[in-house]
């Protein structure tokens, strides 16, 4: 009964795994959306979101399941109630990747973004999937290294977010206030997401070691 | 035994309704502040933000312990891990308030909010705030009759955000990009928590029905 009772918490967290997948993959495409203008690209993943969500109700119910099946205590009990708080980060990721290929669709044929931050943009796409990469790392090993590493990567975002708002207040701005709250909402999209990231591999950080590595996100 | 568990359940209940007493009152006054450019306040609501995430995390340990100890099933269970996604979103909630505090204080002591725009962003503060006088409501009597009201009183707040976004677009706007970029993450802070608030209100629909009432956010 034991062993069933962990192979179905490798089962959640392999979903685990799959979902931050998708994420990246989401997100990396959204950003390619965005850049290239590409319309089709933008519609793939305002459309696959739903499998995203759909994975992760999936993944809340056999975790709620396996918890009154199983009552699981300590640290299994532990991982379970963190899988559900996963499971809402990365679905938020999810949503996040959703809403700049929305941004992307919406300017459609135009460029969301003008050219003197698409160089940003690139950048912080990059960031964003080598931070849910990084992730992924420390949710399959429980890495605690690279969980803490995460927390520099997430700096990197900031200051390329710091460096984007910088631009919009550039006296040579000339692109007027739409496209300013465009680059505003696209920023914190991408922000926003990286956030989510450092929180689950707090998470995973407090899985392991049974302490808090966290100041609180703002 | 059964009856200590069930004193316990209804504590983290009372928990959960201080919390949301916590977060309006934070919103409140965050508002207050924005539209006098009141220093003191802002400060107030930035300071208090740490007693929000602290119930937070005791709420928290004190359902998972709960959880470890009586290995509840079925309804037990679920409200139980119910009130870890909620204690999640309203801790959220405070986050945004402290973030709308945040932009009081960088403004300070110019008003973050223009003269033409303070109409909206004071009604965007009371749909906030009576959001979640709601949210309790529906919290703390299990009331799915005004958990569905929520979902016509967060159209609202849409309404209201779409009605700034025009604002800053209108060919009048002349308070540049900076103030466009402020009021951006403004409009986006209300409309984000008036969002958590209906994914409480969802949750707690799920509770009482079983079903979903729902649409995701976005």
């Amino acid at each position: 009964m034991r062993e069933a009772f962990h192979d179905e918490l490798d089962g959640i967290s392999q979903s685990l795994l799959q979902m931050a997948s998708m994420v990246k993959e989401a997100l990396g495409t959204a950003t390619t959306a965005l850049l290239t203008s590409d319309l089709m690209l933008a519609e793939k993943v305002i459309a696959e979101d739903i499998h995203i969500d759909n994975l992760q109700h999936d993944l809340d119910a056999r975790s709620i399941n396996l918890m009154a099946r199983q009552q699981p205590v300590a640290s299994d009990l532990r991982t379970l109630v963190t899988s559900l708080r996963m499971s809402a980060d990365l679905e938020r990721m999810g949503d996040l990747a959703h809403h700049v290929a929305k941004q992307a669709r919406m300017r459609y044929p135009n460029s969301a973004v003008p050219a003197e931050l698409t160089g940003t943009i690139e950048e912080m796409g990059r960031v964003a999937v080598a931070i849910i990469d990084k992730l992924t790392v420390v949710m399959e090993h429980r890495d605690i290294v690279r969980a803490v590493e995460l927390e520099t990567d997430d700096d990197e975002m900031d200051r390329l977010h710091r460096k984007l708002i910088s631009t919009l207040l550039d006296d040579n701005w000339q692109h007027g206030v739409e496209s300013a709250i465009d680059m505003t909402l696209l920023g914190r999209y991408y922000e926003r997401c990286a956030d989510h990231a450092v929180s689950i591999a707090r998470r995973v950080y407090y899985l392991v070691t049974g302490e808090y590595n966290t100041v609180s996100n703002d």
